[in-house]
């Protein structure tokens, strides 16, 4: 997951927020026009002041307002932390184009603050030559990674994971666990929701919910409360997988390797989208099938 | 939510539910048909063997798979906590017969266990008659939850919420959040993913994921790691909610009433449904409006 889970939101804090948005959470017109403006003027400092408290997807829904133009001042002005947040976000053709005009370096150092899930996706989008150099100004770990997930097939499981996880040992209590997050902190998914517990050969033996740490005492093993788990493996299609969640209102399943070693992991928010694209595909099949019908009958 | 976040399926540890499902978890003939012969010969031990293991999900679509005279048998051997997890999962059908096989007592037991989204959508169900035994028959404060969730309009955002949720006051810090979870455990959602902070009046201030709570150090206030929180408000139609919800990717959103103060929360389970439910609107629609035209070009 590349974003958090609470969106800023919080009118007595956030004025820009506040005036960006309308009670639906759209962005206003008056919004739109001071970004433009903004933009015409070549105001730098003034476009990042609307901009930096946005949240990506609003910036998203923003570049789907504005020109080619004004999108091509915008992105100058916008945090690189944010760009790299809103690359998942935007539309493809306009992905492809913001793409086009990020210098290399910019790009590569806005995915490394991406989970791995969200930056192979925006790498995939790259011309040859681009990808390439992008890659090469990545450091080694965030490399492989992002070509470790491409390996993957389309639409599959391992395509679809991020490969940051929390993982422990059978042999920790509760004590251990928050000791360890609260020492490993920055290298942990930005988000979590499940610590997978695991065998010594890296296999996932149960799922203790992050609440159910909370709720336990520190001398509590993780193997007392943990729960089975819905092991994902990296070639599974990602219907099934969406199928799977949905069934067992999973927030997060482990994914496995061929043998049965975890290798990263699925969330639910990954899987709205999925649910999200296969009923556009399923409409679209069936307004297909409707209008063949109607063509035959006349 | 009623159900945990992890559904059990770890071969290992469960034979029962090994046998169950097949790879794809799908409810085998084999266990399916082990279930028909041990309600055929009214053995209850073997039937409770069978089932006590399974998930809520899995044990609704072992009912659809049943006619209505073995269901009758399985609901009376359903251990009474998996009875309340599998009624939010039944389809309607089969759920109105079951309800009606039940005595009131036993649902009465039975809906205390459900968060009280899951409770009030049961209590919904039942005949004018039975639903005034079954509320008679529970405890004060659970009646009350349901009767207030059930006097919010249908497809709203009230309707929606569970009432159980983790909140904080703004002066707290993170020890002392994590000694009341510690303490209150029982009392909050069997799930959570979002701390809320709220001020002296209980309005949601923000929100700290709970693995941000869980990375932060003891003496760490909530207010300096709380984000801005997305407040949906109890009138809100379904449909917003989960715009909302895809929009931010949220896990978890607080609900607030017309003064702004904290009433429940909304989790992306149940926005999941959502999705699917108007997803399948949408198709039958469409099917419909491709009927009449087809009708109107012959």
């Amino acid at each position: 997951m590349s974003t958090t889970a609470t969106a800023p939101h919080s009118p007595a804090e956030d004025d820009i927020e506040h005036i960006a948005l309308d009670e639906d959470y759209v962005l206003t017109p008056g919004f739109v026009e001071k970004v433009v403006d903004a933009a015409d003027d070549g105001d730098g400092v003034k476009l990042r002041s609307l901009l930096e408290d946005l949240h990506p997807a609003d910036v998203a829904d923003l570049m789907g307002f504005l020109t080619e133009q004004h999108r091509a001042v915008v992105v100058v002005w916008l945090p690189p932390e944010l760009l790299a947040d809103t690359l998942p976000e935007l539309d493809d053709s306009i992905r492809e184009e913001v793409l086009e005009r990020v210098p290399h370096l910019t790009l590569a150092e806005a995915l490394q603050e991406l989970d791995s899930d969200d930056a192979a996706a925006v790498v995939e989008d790259l011309e040859d030559d681009q990808r390439e150099k992008v890659l090469a100004a990545m450091p080694e770990v965030d490399r492989a990674a992002i070509e470790s997930s491409l390996g993957y097939a389309e639409d599959s499981a391992g395509r679809l994971m991020q490969r940051e996880v929390m993982a422990a040992p059978q042999f920790w209590n509760v004590g251990d666990t928050i000791d360890h997050i609260r020492k490993q902190g920055e290298e942990l998914p930005e988000l979590f929701f499940d610590i997978y517990v695991v065998d010594p050969l890296n296999r996932p033996v149960g799922g203790v919910p992050v609440s159910q740490l909370l709720r336990s005492a520190r001398g509590t093993t993780l193997t007392e409360i943990m729960e089975p788990v819905n092991e994902i493996t990296v070639d599974q299609d990602q219907e099934e997988v969406a199928y799977i969640f949905e069934k067992y209102h999973l927030i997060s399943a482990p994914v496995i390797d061929a043998a049965g070693r975890l290798v990263g992991q699925i969330t639910v928010d990954d899987i709205v989208n999925i649910i999200q694209e296969e009923n556009r595909e399923d409409i679209l099949r069936l307004a297909g099938v409707a209008d063949e019908d109607r063509g035959s009958s006349v």
